[in-house]
């Protein structure tokens, strides 16, 4: 499909595009930069590209697909970077998880003839770097595009069907519209994630040993969102801030009034809402979009510090 | 084991109890009781056990040991029904997820020379009823035991047999400091996640459609917990009361810091926060309390709505 992709960026997005490019024989040459030196050396002993560097702007040179794969609030100083260097014709695009932020840091560098489409691949596990990436990762995934006013649509089309090789559904929208969306379906439940860890790990009448000892009542769930990257995480929270506070601010308000309910006994207002959210689930799995099978299918995991 | 067990409540702790004390032969008879017709027929459809019946205090005539598995607001109730028929020396025990509250229900109506042990599995899934059993639930999960003073040793290490024969690990502490442990590890994990599947619920700005299209960029991991039976959870909240609201207070606390760090930039704050998470959940999976495979282990599901 293309001469030479560059990937910029070798963690578990770039490291599962550079896998499925190969799977799918999509580049005759991958080229991938990244900054760190042992990151590169891991994906260099992975076999993960035709070539190697630390430097962006030599990867992205000649290439007509260059995928950004950073933390967002890298993008700027990438584009930077990089603008010189790339090909006339090339399409830019990238995977951040805030839109908005990202065109505002990239597009004043992307020269005159080079097709900036700002992407976001919806796929993800709480694992990062090179060897956390799969050519699966893609696979029945959705992937949204935040076209600017006036791309061209061949590009577009030719960017879409890349994605669809490596596996995914394509979806447009407009960089509002998507920071609001992912702010609710993904930024607001890390937060949450991480939020009740912490308060967890700071208790002093339950010990710690405990929290992880009986966390498979409920907590443990939430412990996998909040081990996801701690850079690129921090980069949401500070590149889609509004969104991010609109939506906390809902959720506090109506925890507050949930636990006005807990205080007051009242009942009824308890079972509605966890009657209705029963309802959220069933719907999530019809649109295919979880398992339906209790624990999510995960196995039973034996405890070694257990049975005395 | 024993010669006659007698089961009140028969949704999936109580039918999970009945498949494991088939399967380990642990009593030469399973007495059923349920308030509901249609639950007795299905428990009856399923061959659960050897006698059926709309009354626990029939079911409970006669049996060495009694288990409760009804939603925690129910236990004083049925104590006070079965009372009169529980034969002496018999074990009465729950598995409810509120320990002082259960105790303060059930306790006064406790006939002398009839041993109460209060008792919780840490166990379960988030389907709930008869058909939701399975005779592995327990293996290799908690079982807690809050022993009033004066307990008999003799009975209680019967009771902890049991549950070992059922494939249980047994812990044992008192009722306060296990309602603190659990509204931590378990109550507020499914308040807060009923709580966000409520709040995206509510949106004007993104469509209830979108949250479940785009749900497995993590807000799907909340809907699990969220999906559990409303009757028991409404009953945690209102019979845990002061321990759950203690949590939220620590858990509100912590995330207006948190949305503070955001609103000003804070990037170092939330950086330490969601570094720290991290290493709680490797401690999850060195304790064996998780399994160590991105995403729950959970299998790639087919998008039936996609691929336009």
């Amino acid at each position: 499909m293309f001469e030479r992709i560059a990937l910029v960026g070798i963690g578990l997005i770039g490291s599962s595009l550079a896998r499925v490019i190969r799977r799918e024989n999509l580049a005759r040459h991958i080229a991938i930069a990244t900054r760190s030196q042992s990151t590169l050396k891991r994906a260099e002993g992975l076999g993960l590209g035709d070539s190697y560097s630390t430097s962006a702007s030599d990867a992205v040179r000649g290439a007509d697909l260059v995928i950004v794969s950073v933390p967002v609030g890298s993008s700027g100083e990438v584009a930077a970077e990089i603008a010189p260097a790339l090909k006339k014709g090339a399409i830019l695009t990238d995977v951040g998880s805030t839109k908005a932020s990202v065109i505002a840091q990239v597009e004043p560098h992307v020269p005159d003839g080079v097709h900036f489409i700002p992407g976001h691949p919806l796929a993800g596990t709480e694992k990062s770097g090179p060897d956390a990436g799969f050519a699966d990762l893609f696979d029945n995934r959705w992937c949204i595009f935040t076209p600017l006013p006036g791309t061209d649509p061949d590009a577009l089309e030719k960017l879409s069907e890349f994605w669809r090789r490596c596996g995914s559904n394509i979806d447009t929208m407009d960089p509002q519209h998507h920071d609001m969306t992912l702010a609710i379906v993904s930024h607001l439940p890390h937060i949450i994630a991480y939020n009740i860890v912490g308060t967890a790990d700071d208790l002093e009448s339950v010990t710690k040993t405990e929290v992880i000892k009986y966390s498979a009542s409920g907590f443990r769930d939430f412990t996998r969102l909040a081990a996801s990257d701690p850079t690129m995480w921090r980069d949401v929270c500070l590149h889609n801030k509004d969104a991010i506070l609109e939506m906390l601010a809902r959720f506090s308000e109506d925890l507050a009034s949930l636990q006005r309910a807990i205080r007051w006994g009242d009942g009824e207002k308890l079972f509605d809402l966890f009657t209705r959210t029963r309802a959220i689930r069933r719907s999530i799995i019809e649109a295919g979009q979880d398992i339906d099978v209790p624990d999510f299918g995960r196995q039973v995991v034996e405890h070694p510090d257990a049975k005395p």
